[in-house]
């Protein structure tokens, strides 16, 4: 039987909506109890009511309203409006938060996550991205547009991708897919399955100097036409971009020819409203040298996508470890938004990025996994990773040489990590209307957390020396994955065990637009 | 039935014995295929056959050493030895490694594991771990030494943390426990009932001016006569010290007299063999101005621990990450052991060890999750934290000052960072003679990791537009945890992906000495 709404009830925690962006370092969560009701037909927040927490007063709501419950045995009565109840179960820890915003993540690399050896960027790409990426189709060959021209293997990857990246509660992406535009396509038409939001680039990169001879854009036109091929795939596939839309994606300024950053930046602004664009920025040393190597004209690294009108309000720089002063200054004139990988960072020893530093210049940072130079799929991962890194940075010659005393201020609270995964996503991704947050009209992309239940609290000393046995050699009571909840905790510190002890056994269900997208079973 | 032995079947990997420490950059994992057996009578390994892969030639092994399998429903022989098989099943890419030693783990503090906010040592001490830990027991009562003196709440603490330890694979850890006697006297009990390796230290920490007036231990000599009073219980609950030692365990010098530090200094020298001791060393540098501040009269840390025979081949010092040069050079003198704790390191942001440094200069390294200055329990994660810290430290100020150049060899592979969590660990508390990996006479301490089959390979393009439902909306195939494996990756790379997406997931079952102490269920 159909219903009109959805209603939650249950315990809703989110971060604040900061219309000047992350600039305090005071944040704090919000904690509603009550219900919230989504719309089936839009997916949006058409209301709230937090003092409907005891049966009593969500009755008396349901009443008011003429709501009926599509799930109870009662007949039915045309007046009534049909809705649907999901409730947290309060005695599991269980609460509603909104979804994950991953800004940066390579779809084809999925395999190789968790495989980078001791290897930084550039060796990283010959060794273990470029070889994987080429196998997602064939160069050269006739021109197709069509998913199930992708290899098989290349399907099984972004599917599983997608429904990975789903059940760490990440309900939107905005992926790198290869050069292949079969493949790519396919990515689009799987996220549009399984439900997810997704901005989906086909990668540009026609420079045979710095693309290896077996996985390159042939020429700066090819890789122009590729783009709009796909482009014009996701377009047929979701003509509003409800879920799926297109970005632009110049790999980063080595792998791409002038003439190619050229055209690529013209093409996103042909459009109204113009297209996102995603690209990679100073996230290593050398790269950052090749780069001014390469442009000696550009001012910058940054200097370079000004110059190819590359750096817009909808443009995602990934990792932005490296910029100088004026670079980041540049990025914040233009309102070009930043994705923040701290595992990739980390894991490929690029360094680590001063965060603390570009949001108080007022410039836009969400998160990344930046899945493969990230081994992780799981943007609470990225979560924990940018607090760790945070409380970090003070120790490295970069800050110390911008902030010689370090006072305690560039690190990131558990709180503002979240933000960042959320509220901050949304701004990256120019979303900050619709998503990120429970505000009444937002859509609910949503995920709802389960921590468990108290620990048990009757163990025996008996050390008769035999040991335990069955049961007992588990671990017992409540919990569903490593949160180990004591009792003692403030409902605060309850979110700070699951940042720093939760995983995806934590995300019981999640929603994209009031679809329930993934259910851990 | 009983049997004499079990013949373990299957896939073993370990890392080599490194007699001279780790000390070469090249480190390559062993992996074997055949069986292995374990006498029940102590737990040791008697021998393998890495012949004996196929089934064929395991009957022949069996006969000829006159094996029969006690789940077998044959009828009994005298002549013949019954032994249980455990096999390790190759489709779901299962396989045997040693259990993790955990060298720094502060049992009672692991209902704050995640909560630290943004503190850094001095005042988390203050804020976090000294209201926890006295709630263990109270201070100036009648003397008991009774495990059952302790509060039920104590005791549910220590028991859930010995499981989720074991349940990470960590058969074996060096406790911190508190300053109180029965509850210290509990862990011990616990662990053993358990059948967890562990080194149990009740806290010493008599000086007024540096531990709170609630948490304190009332003079030198109660913290003398209290750590006696554990030592005693220990030697009668485990007289010949099978799977649990007393560790002598002052906390660290700024909580300790000097007359306190002294007498503990001497009971650990007068026991035959010398008891073990363990503290920390140089984790922040406010503590290391602290230290130098109260003992003007000491070269240096490490030289206020020597000063008072505490810094002897038996000592776990935890951190080690603001050393000099000139402090490692007498730890590395007096054959003390370091155990590095990443995740706790980055998250109070102390800093990061320079553990290329130590192990280069032949100073003996483990790995120590240290809960809950380290929010995580699972040695794997401090496997992760310290690959990923060596991965940071070529960034920071510290490390630039000893080597301008960095070179990457600072950098810990995966492999490494596996030595440290086994081989390293044995050595750190000088049991590398018996545990750390699979060599013929050792104990067997282990862990079988299951990673899961390969993903499935028939992916639906269907784009209808009515989405996914029911099992299509859970992660498919034959993942148990986060780890995906596709198919194309060699074996090594399978171990790269369990260090960097496992979990306990992946822990099926975990033995101590031959006896099974945790089963994944």
């Amino acid at each position: 039987m159909s219903h009109e709404l959805t209603i939650y009830r249950g315990t809703f925690i989110h971060l604040p909506r900061l219309e000047g962006g992350l600039t305090t370092s005071k944040l704090k969560l919000i904690r509603n109890r009550g219900a919230l009701w989504v719309s089936t037909l839009d997916g949006r927040i058409k209301g709230f009511d937090w003092d409907a927490h005891d049966e009593g007063s969500f009755r008396e709501l349901m009443r008011v309203n003429g709501w009926v419950d599509v799930d109870a045995q009662t007949n039915g009565n045309s007046d009534h409006v049909k809705v649907k109840i999901v409730t947290s179960n309060e005695e599991r820890n269980e609460f509603f938060f909104p979804g994950f915003i991953d800004t940066h993540i390579h779809a084809p690399q999925y395999p190789n996550a968790g495989l980078f050896g001791s290897t930084t960027l550039l060796d990283w790409l010959e060794t273990y991205t470029f070889p994987v990426e080429s196998g997602f189709g064939k160069t050269n060959t006739t021109p197709s547009n069509k998913p199930e021209d992708a290899p098989p293997s290349a399907l099984r990857v972004y599917d599983q991708v997608i429904a990975r990246t789903l059940s760490h509660g990440t309900t939107c992406a905005s992926y790198f897919a290869t050069v292949h535009v079969p493949a790519t396509n396919a990515l689009a038409a799987l996220a549009h399955k399984r439900g997810q939001r997704a901005f989906i680039g086909r990668v540009c990169m026609d420079n045979p100097s710095f693309c290896p001879d077996y996985y390159c854009d042939a020429s700066a036109e090819e890789s122009l036409e590729s783009t709009k091929s796909t482009i014009e795939y996701i377009h047929t596939l979701d003509p509003k971009g409800v879920l799926i839309k297109p970005i632009v994606t110049p790999r980063f300024a080595p792998t791409c020819s002038r003439p190619s950053l050229k055209a690529l930046g013209s093409l996103a602004a042909s459009y109204t409203p113009p297209l996102h664009i995603q690209t990679h920025i100073s996230e290593n040393e050398n790269e950052v040298a090749l780069v001014k190597e390469l442009f000696p004209e550009c001012s910058s690294y940054a200097g370079v996508y000004d110059n190819y009108n590359l750096l817009t309000e909808r443009t995602i720089l990934a990792h932005a470890v490296h910029l100088t002063p004026e670079e980041r200054q540049l990025i914040q004139k233009q309102k070009a938004k930043v994705s923040h990988c701290p595992a990739s960072n980390s894991a490929l020893g690029s360094g680590i990025a001063l965060v603390r530093t570009m949001l108080q210049e007022g410039i836009t940072v969400g998160l990344g996994t930046d899945v493969s130079g990230g081994y992780s799929s799981s943007i609470l991962e990225a979560v924990r990773q940018a607090c760790l890194s945070s409380r970090l940075v003070g120790h490295t010659t970069k800050y110390v040489n911008e902030n010689p005393q370090p006072d305690g201020s560039e690190k990131l609270s558990v709180e503002e990590s979240l933000y960042l995964a959320t509220r901050g996503g949304a701004d990256v991704v120019c979303m900050g209307d619709d998503l990120g947050g429970f505000d009444n009209g937002m859509i609910f992309d949503a995920q709802l957390i389960q921590l468990g239940g108290v620990c048990e609290d009757v163990v025996s000393l008996d050390v008769s020396g035999n040991g335990v046995s069955g049961d007992e050699l588990s671990v017992r009571g409540g919990p569903v994955g490593n949160v180990d909840i004591f009792g003692t905790e403030t409902w605060e510190e309850k979110i700070q065990k699951w940042v720093w002890s939760g995983d995806d056994r934590n995300v019981k269900a999640v929603w994209v637009a009031g679809r329930m997208v993934h259910e851990r079973v």
